[in-house]
């Protein structure tokens, strides 16, 4: 359950625009006595130059002090020049805060391309250390790219704080899918259970959700534990699995053009793995996308996506069901009324494969004239 | 290269309108001293009706005398009812022609779902067995659904004809993506050589072809041999390629929305099959089809999709040029001029890896508005 936002004990937030654009473009988030970090990156194999800086940090230091984040610009196939100023971006912050350059970790958002203005950070990084304004809505706000909403979630657990913040419209593939997703606690936590729960957690959220199936050279996701409030590991995983799931939903909702949520849950398969590939599968094809967007009921499209996995699933075996309303049954088609299913806002597709007990959950969005819009103009 | 069509001798064509729509919507090919088959189909673990019966036909008759095909209803996830009516358009073929229902092969495009309306099959297949009319438009029309124009290709080898015809415009995906292809000639051929090149010939040309990632339940693709004029097989091979590949860019640029052929080569591979892999990926990413309609040099999404098949490709010996400007040079971007670039109508996208010799060809086509507009709303 979402809760008004709150800061956890441990962290401070400052946001500003540092010259990348006229709106917030910069945040520093500052953890005084240090945080346990458990991240994941993208697998792209051409990751953005802080990915690189953040993945040789995370592995000399156990434990994190800032993080700098930056909208506009990816810092992505930028070369060595992009290499070497990610690693002239965690200096800096490092000076202004006066801690190990290992403990800070850096993140760009934006073009992949254009070389980082390094100037604006020499002068702007210094001005974010010595103002911390801890302004949750800010932060939210300054990480957006395409994005047409700030994406927050909060949870407690117990005494401690979940708060998460995450941005990501386009090029959203179910696979580290997040482009940034930053979540902060102040729960006493081990960083191994951390590290093992959170790469659960981003599998069953982050990698269930797509927009394009467009995967990002700069996808992230970190959760940061400030170790200030003792929990219970279940209670604790309970609630940062839901403070995920919910910035998931959000940037599926938002996902770039979209005027709806696309959620697919697939039961009754032969294996979990199973599950999510058809799950995904079907969210992610634009025939399915292109029909929920014109609140057409064509479940020929979905039943093609779910084919084109060539598992030699059972038509006489699988049960479909737009928002409720079962399509196909078990070898046939039922008569259907389209008003009746698109009533609601949104477009449930569950499907049953009557051959198992596996399940999944995926999460997309409809596609629109304004995602080629978007798309076919992108320069920030 | 292609020449004027004609048809090769051992054929005879009859299009009409049997009642599915205003415009010709169903063609029978007969071929009175028969003709051998190699025929491939969808891996759709939906297939459609016809798909099921044509297996079966093919497996117990060397010997193919007529194909009948109709647009509009694809007679897929139609049931035992459709698989019922696919096969008494066999028979009622069969009845009129004179020959074995095992001799017809049956093929059905359009919406899924909808039980074919098989009185108008009852009363428009002997009328158009009576009235053959060797209309080769009038054949290329009757196949259409979404598609805005006539894909035809012909090709000579010797005295021998290589006559083809497809259509396919929207659900195009590149594993067997023809929808429906159909190549005649009068060559005398053996089947066991001709199965043999056809499947090396699709997967060179049809299973390089994407519109939308969307594969279709329906997709077959038959080549027919009526024996009748002697050729040599090296020359035949490569004229049959010609006239597929021909088929096949003819599918990709009249995709559904499209303005433009997005062609991408790959070359510089480690392998034939990491070059085959790269080339789809590309042209089937949403990004890289938004950023050519927009004339936008967005190289970044190339870039990206290709690091999205996590093969450890390093940027440092990768070289990517749009329409032969070089916009990535292994480790660095070149500054590039963008109304350069665009002054062509298509889009070429070549890849070198730098890392082994394997190269090939994919084909897409850029995506629109137009194309969400078709398919938010797909009703025939």
């Amino acid at each position: 359950m979402n809760e008004p936002p709150s800061l956890p004990f441990g962290f401070s937030l400052a946001s500003s625009s540092i010259g990348l654009r006229e709106t917030r473009d910069a945040v520093l988030v500052t953890m005084r006595d240090g945080a346990t970090a458990s991240a994941l990156f993208t697998k792209n194999s051409f990751p953005a130059a802080p990915i690189l800086v953040n993945r040789e940090h995370l592995s000399r230091s156990e434990t994190v002090r800032a993080l700098l984040i930056n909208a506009v610009f990816a810092n992505a196939c930028t070369g060595t020049a992009g290499l070497a100023s990610a690693k002239r971006c965690a200096e800096i912050t490092a000076e202004s805060l006066d801690c190990a350059v290992e403990e800070v970790l850096v993140f760009s958002t934006g073009k992949i391309g254009p070389p980082l203005p390094l100037e604006k950070f020499e002068r702007g990084i210094p001005l974010l250390a010595a103002k911390p304004d801890d302004d949750i809505g800010g932060f939210a706000r300054a990480i957006l790219t395409t994005d047409t909403v700030e994406k927050i979630a909060c949870v407690r657990c117990g005494e401690a704080t979940i708060l998460g913040f995450a941005k990501g419209s386009g090029m959203i593939c179910p696979d580290m899918a997040t482009m940034l997703a930053f979540v902060l606690t102040d729960a006493r936590i081990e960083k191994e259970w951390l590290d093992g729960a959170w790469k659960e957690i981003c599998d069953e959220t982050f990698n269930r959700i797509s927009v394009d199936s467009c995967e990002s050279t700069n996808d992230a996701a970190v959760v940061l534990a400030s170790q200030k409030i003792p929990v219970s590991e279940t209670e604790f995983r309970q609630a940062l699995f839901t403070a995920t799931e919910s910035l998931a939903m959000q940037i599926a909702r938002d996902g770039e053009g979209a005027t709806m949520l696309l959620t697919c849950h697939v039961a009754g398969a032969a294996s979990k793995a199973e599950a999510t590939t058809m799950a995904r599968r079907i969210v992610s094809s634009n025939l399915v996308k292109c029909a929920a967007h014109g609140h057409d009921p064509n479940w020929g499209r979905v039943m093609s996506a779910m084919g084109s996995l060539h598992e030699n699933v059972d038509p006489r075996t699988v049960r479909v069901s737009l928002n409720e309303t079962i399509v196909w049954d078990r070898g046939s088609a039922p008569p259907i009324d389209a008003k009746e299913i698109f009533r609601e806002p949104d477009l449930v597709i569950t499907v049953d494969l009557g051959r198992g007990v596996a399940e999944a959950l995926s999460w997309g969005c409809d596609l629109s004239h304004a995602y080629v819009d978007i798309n076919a103009h992108y320069k920030t």
